[in-house]
């Protein structure tokens, strides 16, 4: 059975979305029809968005290391539920033989027909044009929110981070109204918090979730077999 | 900073349930508040219940394996979300160097006062004994339901595991109704995949919940602080 590597813990609940998307859409009977998953669920990597912002530390000697240790461990390639630190991807590829799947690519591949996209994500992600440099290449349009709503977004980000109850008081609505004035109507939720906060919130909406789709190509890569809703 | 080994995978949701709750009762502002774990969600290993009825395979080496790999990748001690696995947490134990938190005794020091407690479980939880050989050392008695109704539990269970939608169908408060006809107050939810049904279903009563003992009792172990609700 191929083993998937999890690089996570950025941060820690973002990584229990990826597992739980993993374990929702595979098509399984029992326990050992489930992919073997390693984790690296290391909230030791410093702040990415912090780095980008050159306002911290380098994570990516920490990437690097749990990256090394999955793949030491037997992981058979590795996804990493943080769209910020896809910032370090290349150095990342660089240091380990085993396949790496880059989920900001993933998001693109799914993106057929769509010349323009709404996006939600860390000040990090945002200043890293990280979505831009992949997208681009797709011919898609990235469109950013102004600077006071990038704000918004990241205060809604290290909110959930902090385990804040009050979400609902992050005027984040507002967000999503700037996207729909401009008759822009897919938004890609970023940043591997914002599914969760949003399902959290019951917004609703026509969201591309990176976190979704990279445990689809997970399941994919491993041989396993996506779960028919529709035969339920 | 310690960092926890979960040997998980039996199955991947009660693993994914540990992790949760071990990030919902952290007192933590940020990622690095969080505790670092590896989690080797293994599941490749064979059925604990099968064995312990002689119907399958022996999966003590699957265990040894994944407790000596998380013990390589720099885990400080073990924890295994698997009620049924513990069985064979000896065996485990003589394998390894670093400390392996038994979910089982961790249980029962949380049942101060509680001379009878009900148990609901895997028949391999029940035909190993697994509770009644901890508990009765504390002084307390395990009241089993009978084998019918333990049918009952045992389908419940493995429905989870299968992705059974309907499982608002299988009679689990016949089995509720048992123990407190017998007026027993209290009752363990002895295997991981129940905390996560009970949820599924919102069932409510006083059920003492392993998974949540043992994310508590890693908490402490990783010198961590537990989050204070009563300040919210």
């Amino acid at each position: 059975m191929k083993i998937v590597g999890v690089l996570g813990g950025m941060g820690p609940l973002a990584t229990v979305d990826l597992l739980n998307k993993i374990i929702k859409y595979t098509d399984a009977k029992k326990d050992s029809d489930h992919i073997h998953t390693l984790v690296d669920n290391n909230t030791e990597i410093p702040d990415r968005t912090a780095y980008i912002l050159k306002e911290g530390k380098d994570p990516v000697d920490y990437l690097i290391d749990s990256a090394l240790k999955l793949e030491a461990m037997g992981a058979s390639f590795i996804v990493m539920p943080c769209n910020t630190a896809h910032y370090f991807y290349e150095k990342i590829c660089k240091s380990i033989k085993i396949p790496f799947i880059n989920m900001i690519d993933e998001v693109a591949k799914e993106l057929n027909d769509v010349k323009k996209v709404g996006l939600l994500s860390t000040k990090g992600t945002y200043k890293g044009k990280i979505y831009e440099n992949i997208l681009n290449k797709y011919g898609i349009e990235v469109a950013i929110p102004p600077i006071e709503m990038q704000e918004i977004v990241n205060k809604l980000i290290y909110s959930l981070k902090e385990g804040d109850e009050n979400l609902d008081k992050i005027p984040i609505k507002d967000v999503l109204d700037y996207f729909s004035n401009l008759g822009i109507e897919k938004i890609i939720l970023g940043c591997t918090e914002l599914p969760v906060t949003f399902e959290k919130l019951k917004i609703e909406g026509t969201f591309i979730d990176p976190t979704k789709i990279l445990a689809l190509s997970a399941i994919k890569h491993s041989g396993k077999n996506l779960k028919n809703f529709n035969s339920q």
